[in-house]
């Protein structure tokens, strides 16, 4: 597997809890970021932000290998690995920067929809096209 | 001062952080949400989320007197103390549930505005009268 | 399934984000919140406390099936559904109390711990014993 | 006034609520992330994650000036202004970073204390000098 966009993040105290560790649900949150990371680098965010490209998060899971701590510095890396009709799907993997040890891996699927009616249309062609470009030959499209 | 309006909260992991304690900036939930109980208590939620109703909190403090823990049971009791024409301004202190100690105070100022144009617009006659009327002759108006 | 705790929780604003709904990573919350409450009602929050119980968080995941908004009076049911030697599953679900209506389903895995080496420990037997009589036979064990 | 540290944050998505524009606790969360980004700039986050130079918030305010919104980019200017025997106060200003207009400004005092019996303790010689050096003649002290 490649990840090919990556985003950096120092752990915030907020984001850990009193076990002394990041908070479990707080990888959800990397995640987001790291997927905004990922859709401002192939430049769609301004589409983004005015609804056009709006998308449901459907599903989402993680797996947790080592606890972080606060004032960490965490390496999310980030790809989309599937693209259906109008489903795409995220991986995700959370590293510590100085070592590169994993922290966390997840996935997401999302459905692109209609603002309005809120019903699943057909990923747009130009989207599809920059994430082929991105992803290269890993990519699976069905 | 009076407080006639208060909540219980449950202190939930996420809110506390890895010093062991409840984050200080985990208070400004329980503030919001104790000034929403306090909102569906004069029962004007319903014009709250048409947008009517609409205000902006254009200031905010707390003072920190004791930590707060993990599973412990808060009270935050709220107050509105003083009407302006436009403003209104909440009072806000946290207890420990089993024993009345104090937690934290805070306080906020909420201008009231016109959702389209987001310029500041008279509190409304029945919101006045319906505080007047909850909070008696505690209440400082100008 | 059955589930035979449930928790109510009604949606805080800061639980919401900008698309207008509860953003998706605050469900977590909503599970922690749910998977604390049963653990209470078993009568093992003052053991978990004290580091005895200590357990790790080592997967989830959530499907989203319909948007929460801001004041939603939200039921989320939990189960235990799976005991290993050392790991236990967690099933919730995610309603709208005024219709029953799904709002997300959830799981979790959690592999119980010794505090200090942090290494994977049975299920104490009270505790096995306490969940067994909880969910009764529709509890998975292994 | 003189802020000679800053810090940059682009708005999260969970950092927004359903009003559309950044929830006002969560700039608490910003200002820590800045305050936290000082303290590493002196050179002593070490000691303060080992527990020496523990402190504890015991006031915090905030004024909003403007709203902030998904995907701004901000930049949070830090600067202690005052040093007493124990405590120490931080001022926050928090400005778009596109054109430099204040979203919001803010402050916080700060009292040093032993982490064992949780006493206040004078500021250490080194931190205050580390503080006087790097603040300079703006900095009030008592």
């Amino acid at each position: 597997m490649v990840f090919k966009c990556s985003t950096e993040l120092r752990v915030r105290l907020p984001e850990t809890d009193a076990m002394g560790v990041v908070f479990h649900g707080s990888f959800f949150t990397y995640f987001d970021v790291a997927r905004m990371d990922y859709v401002r680098n192939l430049g769609l965010i301004p589409r983004y932000l005015t609804g056009e490209g709006t998308n449901l998060i459907v599903h989402t899971s993680a797996d947790f290998r080592a606890p972080a701590r606060f004032e960490d510095l965490l390496v999310v890396r980030t790809r989309i690995s599937k693209l259906g009709r109008s489903s795409l799907t995220f991986e995700l993997r959370v590293e510590q920067k100085h070592d590169g040890s994993l922290v966390a891996e997840g996935g997401s699927v999302h459905v692109m929809i209609d603002p309005k009616t809120r019903r699943p249309v057909p990923i747009p062609d130009d989207l599809r096209q920059a994430i082929r470009a991105f992803e290269g030959s890993a990519l699976a499209e069905s």
